[in-house]
Formats: C-alpha cells, sequence, structure tokens
C-alpha cells in the first residue's frame, strides 16, 4: 500500500491546559516519517467523549491510520479506550493476562489493586496487544471500516517505548517499503553551524535523504533510505554515512547511541578502563547521568560532591593553602578535584568539574588521567540548567576524545 | 462575554515531521487557561493552503477565537498570512511602518533586504498590529464574522513573548471572568487511591473544580475557580484547599511547590538545617537534583557516590567488617552511609540510599540525624529510571516528615 496517512490525536486535558507539550506527537512523527507514512494533522483534544469522536470523524475522512495517545489511565476520565471502541462499534472485554499482570504488579509493591485498575484491562474484541513494560496500561491495535486504529498510553515515556518496540514495526508491514535510518551523534558542532557546512549536500539528497536535528547541547543527522529490501536501503546509506562522518571528524561521538555517557561509558568498558568524578556546580549530575545506564558499575567507581571548601579539603585531600591562593572557581582547583578523586577511588580517569552554575556561568573542567592532567574553561550559560547540562557534556567530550 | 472558546492552530511542515515539538500551543494554553478562555482543540497543520484552510473550516465551526502560529516567515513556503486572509475575505495590503522596520533591519545589518522580505510588511486591511521586538514578523490580530483572529509566529521566544505582551491583554479585555487556580503537591498516594477517595468530591466541584494530574512519581490536584474579580475567585478556592489538605494530611507536600526537593530545601532553610547524602544505586541522582535550585549550597554540603565497597571503606568510613557480614544493599549498610556522611559533611543530615537499580529493585534508604537513624525498605520498579527516580523521591520525602 503505497502514499498512507496517518494521523495523530493526543487525548488529554492536561495539554489543553499547557500543563505539558504534546512531545508524544513530535516522538511519533519522527517515527512515522522514517517509516515514509506522511502526516497532516495532528490534533489535541481533552478527556471529553463527544469532543473526542469529533476528533475521530474528522480524522476519518482523511486519513488511513489513526493514533491515539493518552486516556488509557485507571480513572474514571480516561475514556480514549471506551470512546474508541464504541465509535467503530467494536466491543471492550476483559483481558485474562493483562488484569493477572495489573493484579502482580500491585502485590509485588505490597498495595491493595483499586478497583478501577481493573478498566485497564478491559480490550477491544480482537485487537492485537501492546505490552508495556514500563506502566500498567496496555496499548492496542485494531483493524476496522479500512482503517487502522492504534492507541499508546500517555506517559511520555511509556508512549515512546511502545511506538517504537511494538506500533513501528506493525506499520513497517503496512508499507511496502523497508526503511533504513542511521543517526549521527554529534558533539562540539552548533546546528546552524552544520547546516551552514552541508546545506548543499542535505537539499539534494533524495535516497537516503540526510536531516539535521538539535538535541539539548548536541545535534544529530539522520541518514534515511527506502527500498523495497533492508539490504538494499542499507547499502544506500552505509556509505553516505561513511562519508559524512569522515568529513565531521572529531565532532561524532557516535552512530545510533543513546547519549554521550553511553557512548563514553562504551568505550570505558571495551578498554577495561575506570572513571570516577569530583563535582561541584554540578553536584552529582554527572554520576547521576553514568549510572543511569545499566552496568555502569563497571566503568563508575563513584564521586564526590564537595558543594564546600571544607568538603574539598577533607574528601578530595585539597591542601587549604590552594584554596586560599585561587578561589574555589578556578583551574588549579578544578586540577586538584580530579586528581584527588581519582587517588580516592583509585580509578584510571577522573573528571573534576568547578563553575558558577548561575546566569552565563564560568565552568572549569580538569581530566585526570595516569599519563597527564588537562584542565579547559568554558563559558556556558544562558542558564542555571544549560550551564550544568553542558558542563557535564564537555566533561564526558573531554573524556572521549582523551580515550580514543 | 462568557465561555469563550479558543482554537490554536500551529502551522509548519517541521511539526508534523516531528523536527520539533509544538511548545508554542503549550504556552498559549497556559495563559488562556489563567484567562479562563476554554480551549477544546489544538490542531497542526502544513504548510498548504488546502489544509489549512480545512483546519480553519473547522475551527469555525466550534471556536470564537482562532490563535494561530507559524508561517509568518519572508519566505514562499511561509503562507499563513495569505491564506487566513483570503479564507475571511480580508485583503492583505502593504503596511508602511512596518516595511520601514524591516529595511531598517537590513541597513542595521549592512545587508541587502530580500525583496521576499516585503510580505513581511503586508497585512490584513483594518488590523491590530502585534509589534514583534524578537524578530522580524509582526503578528495581528483581527475580527470578522464574529470571530477573533490572531497570528502569531513560530519562532517560540518571538510566539511567546508577543502572546504575553500583545495578544493576552487583546483577549482579557474579551472575558469578564478572573481565574484562580491552586495545586496541591502529594507525595505517598497514587491517582487512582486519591480518585477512589475523592472521586464524589471532584465530580460533584463546578466551582472552584478539582482535578487530578500525575506526574512522574507523584500526584496533584487543581482547584480552579472563575469569578468576577480575583479576591472573590480566591475566596472560592482557599478554604476548598485548606479543606483537602486538612483531609489528606502528610501526603500533602506543599501548595504551588515547584518539586519535591524544592519543598524540603525551603524547610531546610527555613530551619537553618544543612543537608549531606551518601548514594549507591542512585550515583548523585539525588545531589544533582537539590543542586539544580538556585541557593543549595545553602542547604546541601555536599556528597558521596560510593558505588563500590572499596569507596565505601575509604570515603564513609564504613567497616570492612559490616560489608562482609550483612550485603552492601542492606539496612544496616544504608545506615552506616548515612551515619558516615553526616560525619564526614557534618551536617545536620544525612540520606543513605543503597539499592538494586535495575528491575524491581529492593532500595534501603537511610536517614541520620542528631537524635537518630532510621532506614526503610522499599521495592520500586518496574524498570531503573523509576527505581532511582522513586529513591530520590522517597529520601526526599522521609527527610520532610522528619522536619516537619
Amino acid at each position: 500500500m503505497a502514499n498512507l496517512v496517518a494521523e495523530i490525536i493526543a487525548v488529554g486535558t492536561e495539554l489543553l491546559l499547557g500543563n505539558i507539550a504534546n512531545t508524544n506527537a513530535q516522538v511519533i512523527s519522527q517515527g512515522l516519517s522514517e517509516l515514509g507514512i506522511h502526516v497532516y494533522f495532528h490534533t489535541v483534544a481533552g478527556d471529553n467523549d463527544s469532543r473526542l469522536r469529533q476528533a475521530l470523524d474528522i480524522a476519518c475522512t482523511r486519513s488511513d491510520i489513526i493514533i491515539t495517545t493518552g486516556g488509557l489511565g485507571p480513572t474514571y476520565d480516561d475514556i480514549t479506550k471506551q470512546t474508541i471502541a464504541c465509535f467503530f462499534g467494536v466491543a471492550l472485554t476483559p483481558h485474562e493476562a493483562t488484569l493477572q499482570k495489573i493484579k502482580d504488579y500491585f502485590t509485588y509493591i505490597k498495595s491493595d489493586m483499586p478497583d478501577c485498575n481493573a478498566r485497564q484491562a478491559e480490550l477491544p474484541v480482537g485487537c492485537t496487544i501492546m505490552e508495556n513494560h514500563w506502566g500498567t496500561a496496555p496499548g492496542c491495535i485494531f483493524q476496522t471500516k479500512g482503517k487502522h486504529a492504534l492507541m499508546l498510553p500517555g506517559p511520555p515515556h511509556e508512549c515512546s517505548a511502545m511506538f517504537r518496540t511494538c506500533a513501528m514495526p506493525y506499520l513497517e508491514s503496512l508499507t511496502q517499503n523497508c526503511i533504513v535510518s542511521k543517526t549521527i551523534n554529534i558533539f562540539g558542532m552548533g546546528e546552524s553551524a552544520l547546516e551552514e557546512r552541508l546545506r548543499e549536500r542535505m537539499q539534494a539528497a533524495k535516497n537516503p535523504t540526510i536531516a539535521p536535528y538539535a538535541k539539548e547541547g548536541e545535534v544529530q543527522l539522520r541518514v534515511t533510505a527506502a527500498a523495497r529490501e533492508r539490504d538494499e536501503a542499507e547499502r544506500l546509506v552505509t556509505p553516505v554515512v561513511d562519508e559524512l562522518c569522515a568529513g565531521l571528524k572529531d565532532v561524532v561521538y557516535g552512530i545510533d547511541a543513546d547519549s554521550l555517557e553511553a557512548a563514553v561509558s562504551a568505550l570505558l568498558r571495551k578498554k577495561g578502563l575506570t572513571l570516577a568524578a569530583a563535582e561541584s556546580c554540578t553536584g552529582g549530575l554527572l554520576g547521576g547521568r553514568i549510572t543511569a545506564l545499566p552496568g555502569a558499575s563497571q566503568v563508575f567507581k563513584g564521586g564526590i560532591c564537595a558543594y564546600t571548601n571544607q568538603a574539598k579539603i577533607d574528601l578530595l585531600g585539597i591542601a587549604p593553602q590552594l584554596l586560599e591562593e585561587f578561589d574555589a572557581v578556578s583551574q588549579q582547583v578544578a586540577v586538584a578535584m580530579a586528581d584527588g578523586a581519582r587517588t580516592k577511588f583509585n580509578s584510571d580517569f577522573a573528571i573534576g568539574i568547578t563553575g558558577y552554575a548561575q546566569d552565563n556561568g564560568t565552568v572549569y573542567i580538569a581530566l585526570s588521567s595516569k599519563k597527564a592532567t588537562h584542565c579547559k574553561q568554558f563559558q556556558l550559560g544562558p542558564n542555571r540548567s544549560r550551564v550544568r547540562t553542558m558542563a557535564v557534556n564537555h566533561a564526558l567530550n573531554m573524556l572521549r576524545l582523551d580515550i580514543d
């Protein structure tokens, strides 16, 4: 089937009140774009039966695939499943295995299951269930009246994981194209600079296409090809990725990497090396990000968050004179923090971060290894959150370039 | 005029491709909610004349106010103004002062004005101009056929600044309502349990309304009233908030609080108390969250992320025998970590967290203070990210209850 058109209907009054942004529509649109499925409209409707029906009515006139997000929760204002089933004339029926899973979850957390949670196990007759390994509400897919209806839960991490693992394989089977997409992960070059450099190349590219995406503090280049067979699509993508990477050199930190910390952890693991950290202005954020990855204990020995001078002296062994002579935010102290952490944790590498998190903060990042300790100064900004995120990104990137 | 309904139509193919999220709709919805203007739908359409007309057709059947974002740029794929003017049968005419401003801008940047930029100065006859101090494309407002049409530019900082400074005063003049909303922040009771308890109360509530929102690991109850005057709306909200808080007791951690860590930090600051942390499975996440708040150094002395047994011995002074006799994940070790951190950092309180982050991990959280150290065991889950987030939430909540 060619030229499939999908429409995304996000259900949730919290979206209409502006409590949250509709990031689910963004994630789903990215995936549909990779599959070559057109999207002409997004709609947001509240948790309201008649208005959701109105949105479904309109979507049916112009789309083949209707994907909803939200409203699958246990409470009475979660009406998506009931409204959609009723709209398409499909009955809901209790699904035993799903009910058991929900009961098991409540047993496990030693809590009584509220009666309303049983509603989450009622699913349209004959549907395909999308299992939710990230929460309690399952999703489902059914076909009726020439339309494909897919329902995903609202919490963004559940929605995006289930869309990628369950919905995309189903949608791919509806197209005759096989889509292969590779993402080049870039740190240290802005989106505008990248675009200036590659504009003509990107505009001329048809199959594969080349598109830039800005993420917080980094940029991705996505190279996507369509072909009848996966092998053929891969043969189209691979040389373009290789050529782009060769041209971009050091700013490429990975291909299809989950994050800078995942790329750096993989490098450390591959070489059997370990890391420790001494953090001041980032307050544990570097440790927090590295240990978010499974198996972090193989590469991360630990960290010290030394927010006060006394902690820097007591826990990192920094000489009091050094803190008197230089500011706590200085190259000298960053170096002493990194060296101190490497000694205390007996690791191969250690990172020291000290800086001003507020405003356009000055941050010093030192990397200590057996061969040397070096330090770089950064002006980051424009706010506390960005200074801290970028400080961790730069620290990870310095480590990446040193290991390589 | 009462019960005004607004609809937001975001125009831009980049939204349908998933390149960006529709944050403009979120910002505008927040403002409309503050003004008591209902929003029942958001729509996203591409830069395409016939599909934008279709969205306008639908919006006109169900809304009084139509707010568009995007498509006001100088290039030929920016069609919003032309399409809307044509749809409502209003002519576009060059606006001299706006044209001069654009010419001045190009003189200032010492660049020739491309011809296409003159299109930005063409505006609907008789419209009110919303000046753009943040970019080149002005916005505009006009009234026709009983509808209010507002056009805002797409770049988020331009859109949000112009909405707040130009569009909101216009919209406020259309309403006679004043809206007051307060949020009760809850930790330690799930959304379902809260709803079972308050369902009848919430269904019966009309002015103020009471609505629950689930956030990651916590729940919010929003109480919202509308009245002619702000004072009157506040008099409607306050007793309901007080009554709900009195009934919910300990699970209420704040009213209009930014987060659990913000509420706990404020409590510590108020009492002049300090905190330190020893983290294992959370790897610095607790420190990371507390230090994300400005002024964290007044209450947070620092943390030790002791991922290995050796680090627990060397940095937290835990006896090697304790680690031999009990598991690193045990109540005894959590207590020793908390006590060790409190000694090392000389703080009033210290938290020790040790657990298995993977799967449905068992986590021990200890809170050490001058008067005692106590420890609780938790089964968190269902995945690494959730275990870690919830461990930090529970730790903060234990501290909150202890300080109170």
